[in-house]
């Protein structure tokens, strides 16, 4: 994600960190180099003249205005989503370790350094859940997080599984079964606390939706190919008008509809670590640290902070 | 639905695979062979000339637009709502086999081998629950997944019931009563996994209300009696200006509107086996392999991957 | 509601069942007519040539966009809804049936023929509840379902009160209460049980609201003044460019334009009988047999099957 | 609220009730006028002829296209969640009357005779708050009603309160409480019903919001300045094309606009008694007749009728 | 946030709190100078006509429509999500408060003077959660309050913690384990006000996911640099038609576009002090009143009123 002011004046023109440019560049080039030897040859191909008028293109235009818009509102609604549903996942870990370090029953608050209190691996796991799903969807290495914060042997046999963030999720069950058991855990707030897990089990489910449900596939045919004829058109339709001023309004066009189209690409995915991507390194350090700081620990990590504008 | 990269340079063009371009080669051609016509003729019907010029277009277009637009919305919402709830259904199926193997009042988790344990049948009724409802939204037959999950009797049972769906719910619940009664399960848990049940019977309902709800018939006549009497006089209004251009100018705009029209008619129902429909039997592999693996079975089937880009 | 496959080439053309075609086809014709007036005195009335050109239909149609696009947006939406909050009434039957039948501290199921178990009520009573609901909606006679469904005194006093749908909540919370007193319903499982009778009235008072609050009725006079407007001065502005295909074009406009406000007043309010309105009866028999199935009825009544692609 | 069939055919012009017309005629005049002005004087300003074409309206309409139908929207949502909040409290305060008649420890239900019966004095508050509610959100004096329906010691106490509505939820809450204390209520029901008044705390939070906070100053200021800018151009961009119908072209346009505007203004506070707003006093009635029929009342006061097509 | 009624007349033009115009002077006085200049060359660059004509402008004007429509929305929806959440947060704290004080197991109320009572502190808490949220989002000091609400230990340990809100909470559900464990509060009742608190740290997360995650800045870019094009190439493409009205056309356009842009800028982060930001000192205020009126205590600080028409 990128973090930074809003640049002003001639600045606007030369940022590039965020920006789609890059992306699009050679479609761009593409559109114009061919506006250009429209333009040359004032519409003649093969000895015919070809005239289209600006017409056609308001016409077409219609259409695509529907599929732009409609694109772009479907991606960005992926991306919200996605930011919403980690959202939702920093306020139920929060919630959780409050559960826990509050539950009724036990005669004091458990610290960091209660190695066997079972409220300590509670906590811990929550920071390992956000870290295992954030690797899922990145499709990165869990081992590292995992070794940090679970006992060797749940970090080994974590490593083995192939569904993690479930993994974790039915050991913290079960300790708070045993918890019932045990009568440390009155069964009503047992409910609540397993709502939590749920709740979480909720996000985990809602992030694989989108990472594994594209926008269906035949949209971006479709975008992509009107947009392209669009521009492949359009110096035919603009050079009686215009005149040698048609390859530069081309390059126009073909900016805002590429760019619209590239950026929708970006974000139909939010997970991933591009520019426009989610910081998910950030919530899931957010996450630890509160946790931590649940659980009593002093010496906090830090905060991430964006490198060159830009938080992953 | 199409799991594939987004194509690039004249790849795009040339991919039939997920797109509709098939479902619309006869009108499109029926649309450019009139414009052919048409053009040949120069606009001239019995002896007299139609001139449409293209102001009648962008009056209907504003009309047309506004169906093309709301169609496509309310038929991705449709196909998105679908997604969503088989997404619950996912992580509904998935807490409930966790509640169900962290039950407190029990000594040990169960096996896939305690055959007379009521957990693990309460964990293999998930499972066929989401399969009976694929089964039912398809229209096709559920029996061979039921006896490969259920007891004989039972599965025998559930396919003589015309309402597969509900009578493995209905008996979970039986199940859970008895647990309740047998002092294995807490009242107020058993309302926790109640509420499970429930969610998993809204899901169902969700599912139903979509197949059987289509966007009311009069949008359909609507929408394609509009686009039809626009793409058969665009001709008349084109020809004056763009002339012999016309053919390839109807073309494009033909395949915008009926293209965008068809992938409504494909997504609108989503629940299907067409390309870009959801790919039910992969999500109802995800929820067999969860809840295999809450219920401790080592060898776990594998994900469904794509077969030539294509997932059902 | 209009069952049927999307009619294909001409028949498209000539279909009439769902269409809104007859309900516009006065102010169709009337349009139609006029335009033809205005094209034979090519645009001179009363010595004085009008001439309006197309500027004008451009700047009002922009408005007429807005109001077309939002006011079939919001009718839809109330719609859509309208059948959710009937497909939450099926599912909340379902699982209010299915909580009772498996209430645990019952030793066994109840049977259609257990005429003094207050489970039986229960669950008569909540399909009579759809049935009173669909009854109030479209202002008919519940008194011949009621009779049919409760018992003679419940009945004849259901039919005295003027409020059916609460009348019976009302008799199920007290049953449910009475069971708690007599412990067969454990107090946590009560308050499930009353969750799902809330969820009930939430649906009738949805039902309420929609059909209680059009949308507001300037909107109504806006949306028809300006399209009769529209319609009326579009043969001036049209008869210079299109001469005599005047009056076709402006069919074609008339059609759109009204063919959407006749849609949208007639899915605004989608409780009634009409061709594109919600199919009630259905939804109602649908619950009907989801809970004699939970009881255990044997001959289930069919399903309502659509009678001239129409089911209501 | 303005309840009335559609006008049909002259009607429709003619109708003033629950138009927008009163409101706008002085704007409508404003630029009616001064475009038969600028059309006198052929667009000639001081000596000096300003022409503007029609192409620069197409621009600004662009923008002004945003802002209405953002504007509109906006508007509309509000009125309808106000509705819908009120739709919440009527099904609520159903639901708290119910689970207060019901509670499983009386032996009895509760009369309107019972004057020492906590109950009777818990639903009758239920009235009370959303008329407290509703005289809140209309800024009228509620001290009438609260004499009616509360005892008189009550009465006097929420007419000194500030916080009417939060006065009323504080004494129920007290009153639940009161019955815990004396077993005659289980603490899982008492959340339950804790749950009830939280909804209806929701519902007046909610309401708050929508009073408190209008769509932002800068919208208004930039709509209006816009639509205005636009009105006071068009003849002068109208009068070489369409001559003398110039003044009539521009009204309609005004008309438009501004009637969306005014529409807007109208229905974005929807609390107030002017034609489209919500029909408060009839939805306080529906409240208080559905709790006293819980009660057991016999002589129901009867449902608010239109009066002139009016509902307040 | 400005609280003012709808200027009239002429009014309208000069009302400078709470518009966007002071923003974007700047700009709009750039684009006019410019269109000045080439109204006065007559389009003519370094001898060099440069002729645009009305064309690209509607065909850029399609894509900027979609940019500045799509920005507005979801610009406006942070702005009112950022609203609701605030909302829920005045409603969650007046239900928290209402349930500590209607606790059943106590013998009465407790007041401003019981220093003791935990349930006072409990309330007090809940006043300076808002106000450490509201100084969190706008990154000011909340010491002062802290001091003001708290005991001295706990405000200085509250300073000392980088994470208020959650200290807050802790300490809050840390009380209230306390109360079960002392036989003050059920169980199931701890359950709901756990739920509670729950809410509001949902409310803390919601309003963090806004503040934290613009709208990505890809957008922001495309969106500018467009606006910037489009404004600066206008002049050439209206001086032919327009004559010396094009800077005034220019200007008008430029105030719409940049206008637009400028207060979805404003409105995208509303946690600020800005004209167009959210009230939160008022909202902070409106729940110490709630609250501090739940205790009993009498002398309530008044409601904040705005100062020049502007709430803080």
């Amino acid at each position: 994600m990128i973090v930074r002011d809003r640049p002003h004046g001639l600045q606007l023109f030369f940022t590039l960190r965020g920006s789609v440019l890059p992306h699009i560049a050679g479609k761009l080039a593409t559109c114009t180099v061919l506006a250009l030897l429209v333009t040359l040859s004032h519409g003649v191909l093969y000895h015919s003249k070809i005239t289209l008028t600006s017409v056609p293109f308001t016409l077409i235009g219609l259409a695509l205005a529907i599929f732009l818009g409609f694109r772009n509102s479907a991606a960005y609604d992926r991306f919200w989503e996605a930011r919403r549903l980690w959202g939702d996942l920093v306020h139920r870990s929060r919630s959780f370790a409050r559960q826990v370090q509050s539950l009724p029953l036990f005669d004091k608050p458990v610290g960091p350094e209660d190695q066997d209190d079972p409220r300590r691996l509670l906590m811990l796991r929550t920071i390992a859940f956000a870290s295992a799903l954030r690797h899922q969807l990145r499709g990165s290495d869990c081992n590292a997080d995992m070794q940090r914060l679970l006992p060797a042997d749940e970090a080994a046999a974590m490593n083995a599984s192939t569904r993690g963030t479930e993994f974790l999720l039915r050991h913290m069950a079960e300790d708070l079964g045993a918890l019932v058991r045990a009568h440390k855990l009155h069964p009503a707030l047992a409910a609540n606390t397993d709502q939590s897990l749920s709740a979480m089990a909720a996000v985990a489910a809602g992030c694989e939706r989108i990472k594994q449900t594209p926008i269906p596939f035949a949209y971006t045919l479709l975008l992509h190919r009107t947009a392209w004829l669009y521009c492949f058109l359009l110096p035919f339709g603009l050079v009686d008008t215009v005149g040698y001023m048609t390859p530069f309004v081309v390059a126009i066009v073909a900016y805002t509809f590429f760019g619209l189209a590239a950026l929708g690409d970006e974000i139909e995915e939010p997970f991933g670590t591009l520019d426009n991507h989610l910081p998910l390194d950030a919530l899931c350090r957010e996450i630890e640290v509160s946790v931590l700081d649940t659980l009593g620990v002093r010496d906090l990590p830090p905060r991430l902070a964006p490198v060159d504008s830009r938080l992953t």
